[in-house]
């Protein structure tokens, strides 16, 4: 018998939320069924959408996010002991998983990829989901061409800084919007941006035009709210905007959303084409994304940053840190 | 020697157009050179976008619109006497137009197509630009299937009216916002729309939700602002937007826009696409649109209806009424 711990949200969070509306639940797991298999947890990733989501859904329900655990015993030849897999298991340190159970994308089970020698906590963020999101979100929707203007806004976060720097790689032009002057510093000087713009110090529309003289071409956004209307409001003709997040309105209800300036005259004249996107659509098509990843890491070209913090008992203080930006790149948990 | 009289706008409007933004110029036309041909107006459209145009161009300007003309005389041998012409010439009632000089798509002059005994009229509403962007801004960019769901915006304007007509015949449910109550009787008695709503009087969220229980497919965009955002957050996963226009905001400075309820939540989860567009892009393929339309009519499936004003000194008054909402249909000027 195996005791294990979880976080199960018991309620739904009202703003910024609280420790109070967690609780941590102990339980003896059961003996193994066929196709089952008993993992202890390494690695949790702590996400924006875990905020967004849980409007969504009802509470009480165990705190989902992807997660690396190592195989410790197993009724699943697919899955043997020693193996690690990521999962959507979330914040527990052990757990029972049967990929035969698989029924929506939040069930998705894999093998760890082939990391090639780089840290399996890649695995959650540049060579996992957050990579993926970046990748496909950015690729797919921006179809960004070389010598076009980027923007990216959470440009510091685990998705953000990803494509930021594949704009890079791509020969696009790029432009970050972060939180901080310390952030600015790291997108500038670290990862190769053009130019980063501290958007709670900055007069953004003015900033925008001044590095982006000529228009901005993609529009990668992970915050929405009136940031996203002054960037729409300075696309060129037939600019692309893929939306990824809305992190700004993530603590607000969703029948009380904030207000903001509004873009429809800018989609008419200019033409403009917006998604927003979910990564599972591409979810048959992850591993290319993360080999070519892989690739570009270890040819230095891309320097995925985590933030991580220590200790199953941090994981609330790990996701609201994160919430407040106060990560830089993939916020991250060592169990 | 032709005596020509033209409106001329003068200033950038401050809100409504008022009538002193215009000056009536007289003027004699010179005799006519290789190419050019004079003409007669007969028909002239006023249309929303001739007060968005205003903010985005430098007055003084001749006052552009869709007209049609009969070529009186012609040093063009594809235009000869007696030749009906659509061009772009505007508020005018006699002009000199060189079809050789088309540098853009505001320069476009072409035969008046044939409308198989119909109204010349038609050539500015169902059977020309406003018909070929219902037609194309709705079947490419919505790309509906039938037993959808369809909204539209503006659905008792020269735009709107079309595409819900387009969507009832491609088998989809039709929902149409309007401005008042006898246009609302016009689009569900006359049109056969599924249901019509009135925005000014109704709860626009809850009206919308009792009529399209299972959310909304594709959304036809004329107006903007919070409508469209209250329209947007009822989408169904991988809902799709056309925007064709913005009317909501026209009277507004483009640097100080209304806000709206935000979006971009619904685009993330919902995965929504949100395009905009101008007409202009298909071009080349209008011709396809008057046929089809033509047909529509001529089989009882379409009814174009025609908001007509008499009288070159009466445009100024039809183009406000039409901005105020007042016009069923298509708001055309008999010359």
């Amino acid at each position: 018998m195996v005791k294990a711990r979880k976080y199960v949200v018991k309620n739904h969070f009202q703003g910024v939320p609280k420790l109070s509306d967690y609780e941590i639940v102990e339980e003896e797991l059961p003996p193994l069924k066929d196709n089952e298999f008993l993992v202890k947890t390494e690695w949790i990733s702590v996400d924006p959408y875990l905020r967004a989501y849980n409007s969504q859904i009802n509470a009480p329900y165990d705190q989902f996010s992807f997660q690396i655990a190592l195989v410790q015993e197993s009724k699943n030849p697919d899955y043997p002991v020693g193996t690690r897999v990521v999962s959507h298991k979330g914040w527990c340190d052990y757990t029972i998983i049967n990929p035969k159970l698989q029924s929506d994308f939040l069930d998705t089970v894999y093998t760890l990829p082939d990391l090639k020698g780089l840290s399996n906590s890649l695995a959650l963020g540049a060579v996992g989901m957050p990579g993926a999101t970046a990748y496909f979100g950015f690729l797919e929707i921006c179809k960004p061409k070389p010598d076009e203007t980027v923007v990216v806004t959470g440009a510091a976060g685990a998705v953000g800084s990803i494509v930021g720097q594949i704009a890079k790689i791509k020969g696009c032009k790029v432009i970050g919007f972060a939180g901080s002057d310390e952030k600015v510093q790291w997108l500038e000087k670290e990862l190769g941006f053009d130019k980063a713009i501290n958007y709670k110090t900055a007069d953004v529309a003015k900033a925008l035009k001044e590095a982006a003289p000529n228009g901005v071409d993609c529009y990668f956004d992970n915050v929405g709210g009136e940031l996203s209307s002054v960037i729409i409001n300075q696309l060129n003709v037939f600019g692309r905007v893929s939306v990824c997040g809305s992190i700004s309105s993530y603590n607000d209800d969703l029948d009380k959303l904030p207000k903001a300036s509004i873009v429809q005259p800018a989609l008419v004249f200019r033409q403009l084409k917006v998604e927003g996107f979910i990564v599972s659509r591409w979810r048959e098509r992850w591993s290319e994304a993360f080999t070519e990843i892989i690739t570009w890491i270890l040819n230095g070209k891309m320097k995925p940053r985590e933030h991580v913090t220590e200790g199953f008992d941090n994981l609330f203080k790990a996701f609201t840190g994160m919430l407040a930006g106060e990560n830089y790149g993939k916020a991250i948990v060592k169990v």
